[in-house]
């Protein structure tokens, strides 16, 4: 029969660390710290086995599960000197949950099982502390009931008051017609007619006794543990976390220990390291005469345990180091143990009854990224890790952390959300509203802070957009203009934000009925897509500066063997890419150079462009754009210096540049000496129904030639000169939209006649790379065909993703919450890649494009090439590069080491 | 080596009617003709493998070839008792194309050659006849050097006055200056005059001579015959048919015989049947003292040439049945054994020369759709086919020809075609134009047909639609709305025709600035796309009710053997369908049924539907659509009457259902006693950027779960009303749009609740599949997924094809156009399945379903159901049934029952 019970007490275990996955973290870490010879109140470890077996067995324990048990609890009482069920000397137990990883309040405890009318009298005798006794009681009482008796049942809450919130009601109105002020005040008696009130009530609402016996008690707790593992916050925690159903629960059943036992007894908890600054000092709080959840409830404030601990709140508070310091030193030798066997940070609980302290927990830390960097670097100095292990100790997320500012965690506990966005940029901001880019101007020319708030962004707002502290809008999705843009600039952006009421007449924003005026101060928290009406401090700068971050990232560099690129429209983003170790552009996108800072002029001349009346006057424009494409072009090479540079033909969404209404045409019109009425028809004949799906990206380049011409006249223009003046550019430029081989022809052979005029002219020739975008589910399933021609694949994933799922980027919100809430979906397809749709079609495409190819390059240049969860899919499938966008390169690269160092395996290239 | 060359002549040959690959069409039947004993001048074919060879070989004749040809010339000479480039007697040929199948006047021709000063004279002599020689002389100088020395040296003619022009303009000249109004009024010495300037022109312009050597001019004319293979009007011929590029042409070079040397030579073309009304009666013209061109060319009026082929118009001229009783005796009989022969109707040439009978070609005669309808019928009464083959001698595009009033096609030609579209609905209609669909209907009521004019069309126009003649509309794809409503109804219908301007507010169209008025008359051709500004006749009405189209699909169905099905939104079209001999509904569109003509009010109340304030709001209008849906259920099922009927649940286009502009909008509100703003601002919140990716088909079912709940109400209780009533209504429910499989589980969940619901209320229990469509390239790649929920697929092909191209079928247009014209696609995939990509989705899905579900039924609901070469793709690959507009059933059966017939392979069911 398969093994459900470990047991674990006395300086040894039948478990060990390793374990995790059947004894839950909690049990191995317990089992662990007794093989350490650490003082761990014998106990008893009901495997997550057990759980799927109760699950599987229609929600009954299995068979032989409690002889195990019994057997177990017999080791213990061997160990505590004490007996279960004793009349004389009653061991009383803990019921715990403990999942393979943290789950922290989720699922539920049960605390002093073991008491009842047999036992008690034996414990009022041994304790000689009747109040101990029977507040032990009644708040198993409480406890019981809520999780065993009613929430494990199933039990819908009459009128929705919970059986736990009708007792906490007794007590209150019990000590306020008793004048008391705290649960302290009652004296042993009143505990004691209180539980047995209690007892009643709990008959009267949830129709059955509290059972007085303590056999019948244990089994509720354990069945009660495993039903928590299916309650609503478990469910919609693993939903969150990615946590599989069907890991399970384990079930600890630990010997009571008690720090409220008196002044000799304390109980505390502490990180081996400071987990917010990452500094290698002990560093907790205690207290005296209390329980566990007296410290994490926060109801009295906890003293610092050490010097170490202290700060100028409670630097007057008694530490355990001065007061009890042979226990402290204990501890503090239990610290070095603990860190040195599990080579970490550790986060650890400890209870002192009547002078002997007792380890209740430990497990690694949590800490912040910054905390992360230092400990990691700290470590390995230390030699306690090595390099391939730090690099393991930062999660790409909390390196993302180190990148923006962020607001103060504490200070943005106590503001209320008002309202809920995509988190498309993230980090921190603060700043007063601005609902025009001339505005947010204005305000930062005064000196002030602001944060743009838009429906939706387009070219024209960049200007505004740079200045400003963090974006929001009421529309548009993760990939969004301006998501996009935000996220280029690693700038604090929330989109999406379906609350906002924009009315520009009035100057106003509207959440919930309450009205926010320009002006009006705002903070962003762009990780979590949170607003708050308030001004919520910021944390430290970013930590790109820190050379912590540049030893670190320079470690990381030696295990990343993928590539990553970034995605950058100008030589600036380009140059700050290259800081944070990208290899070269990915995904420049002419269309975009047009967005920027003092671009006003030629992005007047590309809607002149996709303005013009008939091919000649298209003409006339494009060689007024082309000298300024080569410019940019060529500056960009200048800064890459011999890197790849993988330049997109435009695809600028033709909606987004021309006016929208009548005011902007009639302007339009005047400027250009055009008639309203013949404009206003051309912008007519423009205009599309599904514009994602219409004239765009290659389909433009073969409607009119002739602005495919001229992009690679300037680019290869741009070339030669960057060849005359000693670089050695490594070009390559590719077609985007493609569906079949036969459009990459049409561009490749207006292609190679300009090459060669320009090589003609010059009398310098070049080499390049011509190459298409994959991002049209047809163009993967005719790679074959497609690389005849395509020297490189370059997967935009955010089309593909919207051709495969048919989602909108522009209209995906509304669907996706649902979709998400009603489980239909696990993630936003924008966001996290789908490896099973998506990715089958991103494995055809390389698979057969490298049939014909062999050696065909194949790269990613969507968002997710910035996404961890998304490289490692990347990473499996032979793709040769990820690129993203600059503040995602150090991400992704950190991405890359682990995969590497985990030694995930990696289609042959 | 390979034999080039294949004599034919003297009641022997060495190819025959089936060589038509190797010998080109005219070849082969030249030769067979031959083997008939029938009399055809001697000659020699040289192979289209002889074509491909010249192209690999850089377009130089193959070595060898010209050896194969004199000897080939030799037993020519042997049998026409004549020698070419022979001083005393002359054998002259004629070199013409002939490809696999006809290519009617895309390639070229030269006759008479072999004359030159050394052949001259001994013509002169045995004819006696030198105005004949000259005038032969002066044909070959001017054909010659139009065919083999410009175009088929690639000269671009100078001043773009091609040679022939220029020779034509002399010879005009001259007649002008004579004072001459016909050709036959030049005399001998004024046609060799003119020939001796022709040739001088031609050195002028082309800077070459006109060869004076037989030899030479025979090997320029096989030469010439090759490159107008690759001549611009044979490849576009070729791409709009379809015809590869790599069949190429065979050369036939035959003796010359001449209709034109006097009153006892004629020359004539006939059908061995009536080509227009497919009767049994011998059908001709034929000109004496002509050559064939003459007739073709229709110069002259060319006579009957029997009682048989006599009309108003030409009863008074003489037939050959008259004039030459012996001749045409001995054609009457070469007719019957043809006609043995090829068991088809031919369509032949035959020259007389001098009292001798010649047979120039024979070929299967081209015939419109009731003709090869009656044809069929004859010969299978006759015994001359069989049922089989009765059935592979209409093709689809001959049926539907059948199923629509078209325009006559003679008073067509004299039209001139004033703008095109896409023909979206086949058949003709004439009437005078509507500008709103409440025109239209005044205009019906006053007793006027009329044409719909629209920029494009909504629900709100269908009243109008349905009244009118036909529909034309300036925007919009094969799939649009005016196209699907159109094709369900059989109605005439252009869409997309880009060169109309409308203007609603001065009542006027305007095309390339010629301004129509409401009420002036245009005919449609929606076979061809084709609008014509004048009443065209009609040809006879529709011969759907014809006796004769009823047997003929009686038979075809003994050859069906795949489902097909019929896209129908109501009893009338089912019925319809039903007729036209559809196995059931394949898809009814729940919110078709609101388009109908007695649905004001309910289209009225799916609007307030969509545009509902919450969802209390929203399940009060669904309650009262509840009962509308029912019935029109109900109905349906009566008229099926047990056969299968596949229910797709509510898939509206939200954005063609709301008021679009501030009036619409202001006169909803006032009817609905709305806030102006709020409607406003719900429509702007409504608004999808990319509204085919937006929230739609199951997206809707699971944002708004009421609204499936509502039709599984009103579909289950319909059910359950026509059980009691003693109908066994066979019920498939689909859900649109799906991309996973919990989408399914979610609307199926739903679907249960309401069917126990209505089994309880009503204590009849049934049976019925739930499935789902498959037209997201995402569902088709977890079709085995979804199979654990679907019990049938329903392929929507147009979906599929929009999101694997990233095509927008309502942008698509104006990309396509230049796609075609580039030749970057070879067709409109909306119109032609891709199978290529979107045919290996539909693979895939298939596939993968049945792996989940081996007896999984699967069916395609786009129009490419109704597509021949589409369903050939749908019957290979395992399909079980098409589903398509009733109009198109028949042409769908017949298209399968023509594949049974041929023993194409199907994929194991």
């Amino acid at each position: 029969m398969t093994k459900f019970v470990y047991s674990f007490g006395g300086k040894s275990a039948e478990g060990k660390a390793d374990m995790k996955n059947l004894l839950g973290g909690k049990g191995a870490n317990l089992a662990e710290m007794c093989h350490l010879g650490l003082p761990v109140p014998a106990g008893l470890t009901i495997t997550t086995e057990c759980c799927t077996a109760y699950y599987n067995n229609n929600c009954q324990l299995p068979d032989g599960l409690m002889k195990e048990v019994w057997a177990g609890i017999a080791k213990m009482e061997e160990l505590m000197g004490m007996k279960y069920d004793d009349p004389q000397n009653p061991l009383l137990v803990s019921c715990r949950s403990g999942a393979r990883i943290s789950m922290p309040g989720m699922m539920d405890t049960v605390l002093n099982i073991g008491l009842s009318s047999k036992t008690i009298p034996g414990l009022l005798k041994r304790t000689n502390n009747p109040r101990f006794v029977y507040d032990s009681y009644r708040r198993l009482i409480m406890m019981y009931a809520d999780v065993v008796m009613e929430k494990a049942e199933g039990i819908e809450p009459a009128e929705g008051k919970s059986i736990r919130k009708q007792l906490d009601d007794m007590l209150d109105a019990f000590k306020k017609q008793k004048g008391y002020k705290h649960d302290t005040d009652l004296n042993a008696e009143e505990l004691q007619w209180l539980a047995e009130e209690f007892k009643k009530k709990v008959k009267e609402v949830l129709g059955a006794e509290f059972p007085d016996d303590a056999k019948e008690q244990l089994i509720g707790g354990i069945k009660a543990v495993f039903k928590s593992w299916n309650g609503k916050k478990a469910v919609s925690y693993r939903r969150i976390e990615g946590i599989p159903e069907d890991w399970g629960t384990a079930v600890n059943v630990q010997s009571m220990v008690f720090g409220n036992m008196g002044e000799r007894s304390a109980t505390g908890v502490a990180f081996t390291r400071d987990p917010a600054t990452g500094d290698n000092r002990f560093y907790g709080e205690w207290l005296i005469n209390a329980q566990g959840e007296d410290v994490v409830a926060g109801i009295r404030t906890p003293n610092p345990i050490n010097d170490d601990t202290k700060n100028e709140k409670n630097r007057h508070m008694a530490s355990m180091q001065e007061l009890m310091p042979e226990i402290y030193d204990e501890l503090f030798a239990i610290r070095g143990i603990l860190e040195k066997n599990y080579r970490d940070m550790l986060d650890i609980e400890f209870t002192i009854q009547d002078g002997k302290l007792y380890m209740l927990q430990c497990r690694v830390g949590k800490r912040n990224g910054l905390a992360a960097l230092v400990m990691a670097s700290d470590m390995l100095r230390e030699g306690l890790i090595t390099e391939r292990e730090a690099v393991m100790r930062l999660t790409p997320s909390q390196l993302d952390e180190l990148l923006h500012p962020i607001l103060d965690a504490k200070d943005e506990k106590l503001q209320r959300v008002i309202a809920k966005g995509l988190p498309a940029g993230p980090g921190g901001a603060v700043g007063v509203i601005a609902l025009t880019p001339d505005a947010a101007k204005a305000y930062v020319a005064a000196g002030k802070s602001c944060i743009l708030v838009r429906e939706e962004t387009n070219p024209e707002d960049v200007e505004g957009m740079r200045v400003s502290e963090g974006i929001l809008t009421a529309r548009g999705g993760m990939t969004s203009h301006a998501a996009l843009v935000a996220r280029g600039w690693g700038k604090c952006c929330i989109v999406g934000c379906e609350a906002l009421d924009i009315d520009m007449e009035a100057g106003t924003v509207t959440i919930d009925d309450v009205v926010y005026k320009e002006g009006d101060v705002l903070s962003l928290n762009g990780t979590k897509g949170n607003v708050y009406a308030a001004a919520i401090k910021r944390s430290d700068p970013p930590a790109n500066e820190n050379p912590l971050f540049k030893e670190f990232m320079a470690i990381v560099s030696k295990y990343c063997d993928m590539g990553v690129r970034t995605n950058a429209d100008n030589p600036q983003d380009t140059s700050n890419a290259i800081g944070f170790g990208a290899e070269g552009i990915g995904l420049f996108r002419i269309e975009h150079m047009f967005y920027g800072e003092n671009s006003e002029t030629p992005l007047e001349k590309l809607r002149s462009m996709i303005l013009a009346d008939g091919e000649a006057q298209r003409k006339a424009v494009l060689a007024e754009l082309e000298p300024y494409i080569r410019k940019s072009v060529k500056a960009t090479m200048k800064v890459l210096n011999g890197r790849p540079f993988t330049i997109r033909l435009m695809d600028p969404p033709l909606h987004e540049f021309v006016p929208k209404n009548e005011e902007g045409m009639r302007e339009y019109a005047k400027e250009h000496n055009m008639d309203y009425a013949e404009l206003y028809e051309r912008i007519e004949n423009m205009k599309q129904v599904n514009p994602m799906m219409g004239v765009r990206g290659v389909r433009l380049g073969i409607i009119y030639p002739e602005i495919t011409e001229y992009q690679f006249r300037a680019v290869f223009t741009a070339m030669v000169e960057s060849i005359k003046e000693g670089n050695t550019p490594h070009l390559e430029v590719m077609v985007p939209l493609t569906i079949n081989v036969a459009e990459l022809r049409h561009q490749k052979d207006i292609a190679d006649r300009v090459k060669h005029e320009v090589e003609d002219k010059s009398g310098i020739h070049f080499d390049y790379k011509f190459g298409t975008m994959i991002e049209i589910p047809r163009a993967a399933l005719v790679a074959d065909k497609i690389a005849e021609v395509a020297e490189f694949f370059s997967f935009g994933t955010n089309d593909l993703t919207q051709m495969t799922f048919g989602f909108s980027r522009d209209d995906v919100n509304s669907i996706v919450g649902t979709y998400l809430d009603e489980k239909i979906i696990d993630a936003d397809p924008f966001e996290i890649f789908d490896q099973e749709c998506v990715g089958e079609l991103v494995k055809i495409a390389i698979e057969r494009g490298r049939r014909t190819r062999s050696n065909l390059h194949c790269g990613v240049c969507g968002e997710h090439g910035g996404d961890p969860k998304s490289v490692e899919f990347f990473y499996r499938n032979g793709m040769n590069y990820v690129s993203c966008s600059p503040f995602r390169v150090p991400i992704a690269r950190l991405a890359i080491a682990q995969l590497a160092i985990k030694g995930v395996e990696r289609k042959q290239l």
